[in-house]
């Protein structure tokens, strides 16, 4: 049975409770996870069970409102409900976006909790039309520059999609707008260790869609790249800084290293509320570590020697003088070519 | 109970058998394949029971005698016996040592079975020696090209130890060369998928020698370089042009870029017999393309969309303009600043 992707929502707020699709259980099983507190949305974050920059933003806005409701049943007191709060907030560290929602959604506190779900819902609304804004963007951007008579072979890493974010896509959205326009020919998804979002969600997302798409392991994007197998390489964002630095999934900047050795185009896709111009650079970026059983194990064996350790930093940092170009809801900043969010974005 | 690394040989013969470590049960399971005839040696080369160029090179020479063997129990004509050590010789087309060694041993056919397995053993001897001698070249040169006052910090893909050779191993065997002068502080094994070569054996071998090592994904490696925690990267070959470029693992060029980019050394580690002349660029060489279900799947369960493509090169082409160092037997060729196989090893 079809799906249109549109519709997916990995975020949803249901009146009562916030609706997430279990992206731990994808592609296999379509979970809905039920969050009514603040406990349980801090595991399902820290778990990722709601993943990617945008839709913890989503998910965050939404559990202010989670927060004040459960201090309401609990009879909380206003200073608790903030405590809780900040436990929401600082779920995950690299991740801007986060904070930034959570933020804007804290300021309509003191106006019930109507104010705070309609602030929440303008937050998840909005993230939807700055994704089609930078597809459009994006795809206009990448058709410029790789200027072949063709449809476009696209490497993407981690997922970006619907899943992602409040609905549509970032790097994703811009890979389906290319796919809308007929201007797509096929997508390398990294399948992106030691989560494997790219395996389970991108191939899930792209599948859905009927865009053709290989699987590849994420060693080989370089070596697909180099041999001129790719016209341009799109993908996500956690936090960038003023200057360009972009903190993404660990394997990132390996693919941005070997797009500027092949001398094709390196975009990112964000919306402005992951540029964070309080960070000067990607040095001052505070990099997850997550747990080493994620490289150590898989579903649960062991499969390293029990005397080794794991070291598993969740991202990367790819620096600005690699980022040709970063799309966002306004445009196309052609980063290395010296236009950094500092000066366009402040 | 320790195992002395020393002794650990993946191949060896037995009188009348070629007896393997199956590779593909280690870390958990240490189970001794006995191979008798060719079918079985094709069939352990494919399945990569037997892997890394040296160890298949090993396996190869071997193989001659088996085909021999196999030949006089079931009346084999000349011509049969000669086809049938093709097939050993095509078993895997990108390591070139399969063939350099199979066509040695050939050249003794004539002399009998006792001549042929003089000369198998004399290859696998010869290698062994081989690797001692380019740990102690490669420790020397990486000692003076990092001239830091500190025991350093080594990045490896895939295995390269004595499982993947005759024994002691090319890059591994480099790091256990620095490990016994006590100025090895801890090696970042990047964990290699698809078959996880580096996580399963890799680790296992350090953790035989009590090496402090961190598993890490291969999406991990570029940053763990650009972010200074790396001193510099060891790693072996299948195939090397006589202008540099070298063929090995899928990954290795994603490494390769991060050194170059970091501006730490990229030391490649292989006999001179992974060395090809004939072969003039890396664009001449083959690239196995191995069966989609390796990244599709995970121990036998799909782990990806049921309609989704998976694209599995088993190796890349780092070129030789980031090679930064090529240790051989004879010595360091220092193959970016100009010394070129075609050149020094002609």
């Amino acid at each position: 049975m079809s799906q249109q992707p549109q519709e997916l929502r990995a975020v949803e707020w249901t009146g009562d409770a916030l609706a997430l699709i279990d992206q731990t259980a994808l592609p296999h099983h379509t979970r809905i996870l039920h969050v009514r507190d603040v406990d349980g949305l801090v595991d399902a974050i820290q778990r990722l069970v709601v993943r990617g920059a945008p839709a913890i933003g989503a998910a965050g806005a939404y559990g202010v409102a989670l927060a004040l409701l459960q201090g309401r049943r609990e009879g909380w007191s206003e200073t608790r409900v903030r405590a809780e709060i900040a436990r929401v907030r600082a779920a995950r560290p690299t991740a801007v976006n986060l904070m930034v929602c959570v933020d804007r959604v804290v300021e309509r506190l003191a106006d019930g909790v109507d104010a705070v779900l309609a602030e929440a819902v303008a937050v998840q609304r909005e993230d939807i039309e700055a994704n089609r804004a930078m597809g459009a963007h994006g795809a206009d951007w990448l058709l410029k520059k790789v200027a072949v008579d063709r449809p476009l072979r696209i490497l993407t890493h981690c997922n970006t999609g619907a899943l992602a974010t409040a609905g549509w896509g970032t790097a994703l959205g811009v890979i389906r707008e290319l796919h809308a326009r007929g201007l797509l020919e096929v997508v390398y998804a990294d399948e992106t260790r030691p989560l494997l979002q790219g395996a389970r969600l991108t191939a899930w997302e792209l599948d859905q869609e009927g865009i053709p798409h290989y699987v590849q392991a994420d060693g080989a994007a370089a070596g697909t790249i180099l041999r001129g197998d790719v016209d341009a390489a799109v993908v996500g964002a956690d936090r960038i800084a003023a200057n360009g630095d972009t903190a993404n999934k660990v394997g990132t900047v390996g693919v941005a290293l070997a797009c500027a050795d092949a001398g094709i185009p390196f975009l990112v896709a964000a919306p402005t509320s992951t540029v964070d111009l309080a960070t000067p650079s990607g040095d001052a970026i505070h990099i997850e570590m997550r747990g080493e059983a994620e490289v150590l194990e898989w579903g649960g064996v062991r499969t390293a020697p029990a005397g080794s350790r794991g070291h598993n930093p969740a991202f990367d940092v790819t620096p600005g003088r690699l980022v040709t170009g970063l799309v966002t809801e306004h445009g196309v900043l052609e980063v290395s070519a010296g236009e950094l969010p500092a000066d366009r974005l402040a």
